[in-house]
């Protein structure tokens, strides 16, 4: 089946690294699972950071195997060096996202490193993954954190994002991750710094979007965001996550919101949103403390067809 | 103080008009009192149904009485028929909004009269108009329910729309009031509509949108539209609301969140976003069983400034 646009699910990772419950490892599998058969082919299923600083983790190994046996499915990885990167290669993960920030002051915080070192990791990575044989080689994703403003340092410069993707795309990455991290995107602006990226970029490098819907304003951000060129997108399912830095935030966009986005206008992503609804259940009784977000989940289908379901 | 748009409350009337609970008379007044003083110029107060078929506006005289002695405000009223439009001039109003629907079911359920016979009223309000002397005359705006789907009807065809447009065009409104009743918009429809409306019928008409978060997706319209070339724009403090043929539907775009989407951008609603959000607090204690909505409420302003803001 075709698809037009790339939902990726980040719920087992983005949605759950703040959560303090451990999420049973048997379920989050059965959670990646069930988004697997519902169409959902991307899906970025744990971090490999050290389990003392994130204990959500401690199972990464396990859940990116199980993810790796699943069919139709590509789960991704998130790494914060090369060490992270040569455990998901010898793991046989073939999708691997860098973590770097824009914001120096978010990178010290998150990452405890600078910039200009993230960087150097980041060509580590790549002289890594070009001497594997090809077999093995990954795609290759750098993040930009606080691409839109930070909670610590406050305004990030479009100058400073764009100059830090092209250091990123100059040292080879496949896909450039712009992240709205705290929440403080708006589409306007976003439209404006995706078409730069997509005219910039668009060429050398995936362009994928990742929004937070602290302030509401997720899903404009994503419409904002195709409007530009851009066609791959974060979210989680119920809105799950948020971050450290953002006190109060509300999560990353609502996937299953974000697919009804999509496929309200006929824009294909090959996930069944009938299926995927429910799949909040396994959220619900596993994160009983936890908010579950979404507006789609709640009001239902229209009572009319998404265009994607006109045959008319 | 100039504005770029404007963001009409409409929670008194559409907001409150499927809530079961009274909402005491000097309550609302209060309402509307504290978001005048925070700058909101244009609000909605009431409408001139029968009590019987809506008893919340049993009150609605001396809401209106009360709102036109405000500084600095103008009240709008929705009106069924000629004779709310009468009662309305006579109180003194001079923005005066006709209820009517696109979807020939919703009419005859919501308004027990067909769409044909909706124009005919409105060329009786119009005929009032033009023969009162000039001081008395009023703006008039038409509405344009289920422009993008009906709970009863399912789809509702763009030429349908248009040409109901038309129509009160061509009998001399001042405004199209374009909504998603039911909460069925998505911004890609709603850009591809509003710039027709733009196009045909912006020299003639002052074009406004009014959606529904029914599926998550009122501010991702609202900025659709305004990329389509509209600039007024209705919301509801708290998202509240709803419609009777839309079960489970999550109230109108919520107010505060929409000025946030502006205002963020540089936009300028000539509202206090920092006075505007306590006054949920009125909300809250009058309507105790009703959730309030909202992300920004939620979340608070970014640490760093809104563009409208900067003065650098």
């Amino acid at each position: 089946m075709e698809i037009d646009v790339v939902c990726r699910e980040v719920g087992p990772r983005d949605g759950l690294q703040i959560v303090g419950t451990f999420f049973p490892t048997e379920e989050k599998i059965r959670w990646i699972e069930a988004e697997a058969a519902a169409g959902v082919r991307s899906i970025q299923v744990c971090s490999f950071v050290s389990p003392r600083l994130i204990p959500q983790f401690r199972d990464a190994v396990e859940v990116a195997k199980a993810s790796l046996a699943m069919t139709g499915l590509e789960p991704s990885v998130l790494v914060p060096n090369l060490k992270g990167a040569e455990i998901a290669v010898e793991l046989g993960v073939r999708d691997i996202g860098f973590m770097a920030s824009v914001s120096e002051k978010h990178s010290q915080a998150n990452l405890r490193r600078s910039r200009a070192e993230g960087v150097e990791e980041f060509r580590r990575i790549v002289a890594f993954r070009d001497g594997l044989p090809p077999e093995k080689r990954f795609k290759l994703a750098s993040g930009l954190s606080t691409a839109f403003g930070c909670s610590l340092q406050g305004r990030v410069s479009q100058r400073e994002v764009l100059d830090l993707a092209g250091a990123f795309v100059e040292a080879g990455t496949d896909m450039l991750s712009v992240a709205d991290t705290v929440g403080y995107a708006e589409p306007f602006e976003v439209k404006a710094l995706m078409t730069e990226f997509v005219r910039q970029f668009g060429k050398s490098a995936d362009i994928l979007a990742h929004f937070h819907d602290t302030r509401g304003l997720g899903l404009a951000n994503c419409f904002a965001a195709y409007e530009a060129g851009c066609r791959s997108f974060d979210g989680c399912l119920a809105g799950l996550g948020g971050c450290p830095y953002a006190p109060n935030s509300t999560g990353n966009v609502v996937f299953e919101d974000m697919v009804f986005l999509f496929e309200a206008a006929g824009i294909r992503t090959g996930i069944d949103l009938d299926r995927l609804v429910p799949i909040r259940e396994i959220l619900a009784r596993n994160l009983p403390g936890e908010p579950l977000h979404g507006a789609y989940a709640k009001a239902g289908p229209r009572s009319m067809p998404d265009r994607n379901r006109i045959s008319e």
